[in-house]
């Protein structure tokens, strides 16, 4: 299997995810966040890159269907019904709901990647089912890392090498530079946890602002079997789209 | 010391080279390039973007002062003087003279540093010069990788790590991110080698046109006392900046 990585998506080409797989991390916190809304039962996941976008989203569908979430600056947004803390999205909240969400980094990296064949959201929590649909579809991949403000983020690479590590057994496999980097940082940094999302930038800055407990749930090693997949009608749940 | 690194000049904020000394990393080839140029008696390194500009600043200098320099995708520009192999810039050819160079990667790295206190250029082969540079000015470091095409150079995150290995015994050590996953990938890689930069996409490019034999100059761990330093003049060797 041939990998690439984007270590942030300001260098990701527009081509470039023609032809692959892209995997979209923000392991703090949106694609923890989409796992567990899907696990939690909502009906799919729209996510949009402005605050009025997501209102107007949101507006269309109606406040009986759809839940209008997201942050700025780590915070929930005034007037929205949640923020972006995985820890909000119970079944209570988000069952059979459409959740319209926009994240400062997150939404910006599943939009560069709309070129792919497939867009996939992968974070720690459902690494290995993500690699088990990778290696199910057999295509090359373009892992796309959300970073920080264009910056790279020390927990989206760490979770990117987890995937490039356990993608290596594939057939005739092949990383590029950026997987490389990736790959090294996840064998120096080892298995993640809690505690060590805190020491990184996304997660310090979470603890400042009382998050802190949202590190527990993004440093759960594949607790989910939830793949969300981009469709038409936004993220759903693998077996949704199959 | 506080050591911030980015993986690309992407991801440059405008503002963030402010107040920090930038450490413009370049290794296969412009940063070595620059060394070898000025350890062979250039008087300064006019770095410039364009094609265009750098004639114009040759044609400027004077034939018997200047010497046109750079590549595009690897390979010598016709009608300029010299390419960007470190093997060109022989005593011979380059003592006393004027290097004006255009790279693909290199010199835009440089022009997004120009905001620092001071701009220094790094490789493999000034590695511990540079660390001692940094060490004596006793200011917050910014290591900007110049990267390929916007994305992560393999061989620039490698150096770049080797630097921040070697500033960890420093008062008040702090990395941010980019310099943790720098200094796990160069901990994972070990010590460089011709070898080793040639499996990297930067590395195998230039194998790919024939340039191969410029890696063992590019792998030549601290064989360079010389620490390019910008000035208002260009890059001279930091004895003569000082």
């Amino acid at each position: 299997m041939n990998v690439r990585a984007r270590l942030s998506p300001m260098g990701l080409g527009e081509d470039e995810p023609r032809g692959r797989v892209a995997v979209v991390i923000d392991v703090i916190r949106a694609s923890t966040t989409i796992v567990t809304a899907l696990d939690a039962g909502a009906r799919r996941v729209l996510p949009v890159e402005s605050t009025g976008d997501a209102k107007a989203r949101s507006e269309a569908l109606g406040p009986a269907r759809a839940l209008l979430c997201g942050e700025r600056g780590g915070r929930p947004i005034p007037g929205f019904d949640l923020g972006n803390s995985p820890l909000e999205f119970t079944r209570e909240r988000v069952e059979d709901r459409d959740i319209v969400i926009t994240t400062s980094n997150g939404t910006r990296a599943l939009a560069r990647s709309r070129g792919a064949e497939a867009v996939l959201v992968a974070c720690l929590v459902n690494l290995e089912a993500v690699r088990e649909e990778l290696v199910r579809r057999g295509r090359p991949v373009l892992v796309v890392c959300a970073g920080r403000g264009g910056r790279v983020g020390l927990d989206d690479v760490w979770c990117a090498g987890l995937l490039v590590e356990r993608l290596r057994e594939t057939e005739s496999f092949e990383a590029d530079d950026g997987a490389r980097v990736a790959l090294e940082t996840a064998r120096g940094l080892g298995a993640p946890s809690a505690e060590a999302l805190a020491a990184t930038e996304a997660g310090a800055a979470l603890v400042r602002i009382g998050f802190g407990t949202d590190l527990e749930r993004c440093a759960s090693l594949d607790a989910s079997g939830t793949v969300p997949t981009l469709t038409g009608e936004g993220l759903v749940a693998a077996g949704a789209a199959a």
